[in-house]
């Protein structure tokens, strides 16, 4: 058999899916199919073939089309899902959730129809229960259903941190566990630069000042554009999910994952601390958690399992 | 002395400003500084954060920041300028040379103040006219000022031969002269693939579907998005010459450059193949042209000189 | 079924070897084997732990071990096979070529029976009749079985031109057939920078200096060396067929490729373009030849024919 | 003024001289100028053309070059020292200690006469008390003369609990202090994979028996090669030092740094974190020790002086 590349399916053609299209692309982690609606199918072929018109000038040998028809996807190794609403000013939050769970299904299906054997990495909003949503419609086993939020909280983190005292944005370490933003559970204890515990670096008014920033890091964007969220930094880190999966890299990054018993959760998708690599999640690592984190990561429990009340029930 | 980071200044905060100063902080080439109208400088500042928090991902060390002033400029190795109207329905093409010269004189005088010993690449349309608008203005020697055509036009070449052949990007091989678009003059006898020429490998007709479709690329892309232009593309041919400049490549690629009896012509920005390096355009190089080329170029010319004409005197 | 890391082993763990090994493990292409005889095993699993120990600055996940049992080879996707003798002095041609095509068929058995599904890079010298050799033992289809000489002869063409001309190397191409050194037929009308045929940049016979230094290029290092012959450009070149084959990128490289009826050649291992993909050699690509080309070819492939005849008959 | 590459001068040809030239190539760092004694100059010209000759297939636009003569070396922004001896069975430590601290100082006197401007990075063992005397014979400011050590000491510790949990190597964080080696004094409180300590993911028993591994990492190199030492990890160390100089990162790197006060020592070169940039070492960061760890440190620093006590005086 000869050796073939990866595929990619990207779901969801608006400025995150996009982005997550080309950085997969540029670091050559295989073909990529991006997915939209037939409304969108035009304008999908259109930003896929403008990626596929810079390759060259990348060096980076990977086809790139865009598609309505998830017969495209077919076979792929892993797909994104981007897809999704955003919250409209007047909308109830169980709306939202609601409109969403109900594309994660609809798109759930379709994917897992194509690609039976594929790992499925999930970005849309709200993260935890959109995860679970896709885990229970899909049938996959739980290491194959995986949802993004740690990995951007963390690059915030670093990028403010990194910052504040003129280092090296690869020397500096975030933790987060939990929810997104205003549910996120920064463990500073076990984040550090080079090593260094960043108590030792920075007065812990600064640290709480970045930490606040950081669970605010999705309203700051959103309050600057005006007009739209964050993108590059949400891309940047699925592609960086992406990689540790199809070049099976065990990295030890913050996924949100489906727990059976750890951190005393059941039947819950939560973010924490896990092995991702060649057969997604290789590992949840837990923690022993001080009284005051416990506390933190509860209320951050209560938070998704509420949202996940909203969710449709059949 | 400490050693210091180079420093790129974009110039036009849309889409391919926005893409080619996102590109720059991958290849870590140096602090980048994203420069837009005051009206848009709060979205501006939100897409340069949300590219800085994603360097951590990347493992990148450059500053992103995005401003109105251009004293943030200041001391930048590189300035590119993406800044100008695109046409509307119902606009004459004066007028839009008119609106984009202004554009670029301002914007000049802005650049050449906070850096007056830097190295400018023109992408705004019509390039040949504004490269030549910005040259004037800048009073920089001609190698210093540069515009962008031919990487972008033997980029979709480029793919659209190796689809076709089923070959890597890397090793195709692309030459075009003057104008772009419809006034661009490719040179299939030196389009190759690995060294092959085309015309061993494709038919005429084929070459000739491919040479159509590339001069017609920018309008495949607008037509597909419905909305808007390519900006993928467009940015990784900008950051590929930004790269030639502030690592010194010396990387043999067509660029608007100013002639001086070079191809018969004075006074004149024309894309030609040059030798891009630290010093801007180090060379242009000559090349014989059979008399169907030289008429080609001839018809190219000619246009470029009427757009010239449409620039505003002073 | 969990994504795996490709494997790549190379056979030969001295300079050229080692240096692969290091080279594919930079590029993160996959998990690396490095195979010497039992006397060699320590040192080699000496220099491979030593590699190893350069991954977490790499930032490279893949493991590298040495070994001389071929049972750690298993499941390879592409094997290197760079064992064999140097010719020393008094030594006759024919004595290497026997010495050397013994060692291939060993060497062989053992690769084919752990890996009965792999590609496989012959580098040992003669290259022609030694990947003949290794094709014939393997009994693996002839796309699988690959041999290594034009990268490195356009390689060396390459800097040398580049270095003529001040330009970037990422732009000279090279272009040449047949045997490896004295044997190699260049194409100079097929070799270019940035497109732009070489006999406009560069007079005759300058041009005929480069192509003679090139012939010699392994003897300049071989002299300048005093003990011992290139490995490092030999380990680049082996490193871009892996990488070729590993990523799928279809390549347009010289190779050494079983000829059935291409440039009139019949069950003969020769030089000459190829497309290396994902599945071996998946193209070979004829060229008219010019008269002048066809007598050199034709003294490259006597050249070859003539060192077959010293392969042990069995 | 026109942009310029930059200029890395390493100081002696051997294996780790060359693979650190190769590396800078590699990474495209600058050119690059090997150097070694007169007797050594065709060699050393023969290893720096062969990685000239790798660097069209790497895609680097880097001179390298090898050569006797240190006017070659004018101008360069880093200086990598290398050269000196081994240590020969029956030589007593300090003939090793004078022997090498007389190559430095003859070599620095070179380097400096040349290069006035140049941040020098010492390997040369034993590197604590070679980077002094480098630093006195310099007459460079402290920031500018810096030692490797920590960054190979890691990068090894790192490798190994890797290999043991099964985890990238992206994702260990080691940290040492002190000397190398038999002296190092390793922090695994600040050692952690992704963050998690550590202590939380192995038992004390396990950790020890990789601290212990460590410390011994050059033997067991040395033991399995049978003869010579080890040199890929060395020269990877070495790489990463110098682009966190060239390209400004800030990293936060181990270094044997100059410190006045710090850690209470005074007129000492001691391994202790620092951040190291575009003005070399820019920052130590003091970190507060257990009774046990100053006491380990108290007993590196008495080895390293006892070195020093063996240099020669003048």
């Amino acid at each position: 058999m000869a050796i073939k590349r990866k595929k990619i399916s990207v779901i969801g053609g608006g400025f995150t899916g996009a982005t997550t299209a080309l950085m997969s692309a540029q670091k050559e982690l295989g073909d990529v199919v991006l997915v939209d609606i037939p409304d969108m199918e035009d304008p999908t072929k259109g930003k896929a073939l403008d990626m596929l018109e810079a390759t060259p000038v990348e060096g980076s040998d990977v086809n790139v089309i865009g598609t309505s028809d998830y017969k495209d996807t077919a076979g792929s190794d892993v797909v994104v899902i981007t897809a999704g609403i955003a919250r409209k000013p007047g909308m109830s939050r169980d709306d939202l959730v609601n409109t969403n769970a109900n594309i994660m299904k609809s798109v759930t299906q379709q994917v897992v129809k194509h690609s039976p054997d594929c790992y499925i990495i999930v970005l849309t909003n709200p993260a935890d229960a959109m995860t679970y949503t896709v885990f229970k419609e899909s049938g996959l086993p739980k290491n194959r259903v995986i949802g993004q939020s740690g990995v951007l909280d963390t690059a915030r983190f670093r990028t403010f941190v990194a910052q504040e005292l003129g280092m090296s944005v690869e020397d500096i370490q975030g933790f987060v566990l939990g929810g997104h933003g205003d549910d996120m559970v920064p463990l500073i204890r076990y984040s550090n630069a080079g090593g260094v515990p960043l108590t030792k670096l920075l007065s812990q008014e600064r640290i709480d000042e970045i930490v606040e920033r950081t669970r605010k890091g999705g309203g700051e964007i959103v309050k600057l554009l005006g007009n739209g969220s964050a993108y590059y930094a949400p891309a940047a880190s699925l592609t960086q999910m992406i990689e540790a999966i199809v070049k099976d890299k065990k990295r030890v990054l913050p996924s949100i994952a489906y727990l059976e018993g750890e951190y005393g959760q059941n039947d819950l998708y939560l973010g924490v601390p896990t092995v991702l690599g060649g057969d997604g999640i290789e590992k949840v690592i837990e923690l022993d958690l001080t009284e005051e984190e416990k506390a933190d990561l509860s209320k951050s429990v209560d938070s998704v399992r509420s949202v996940m009340e909203a969710l449709p029930k059949d």
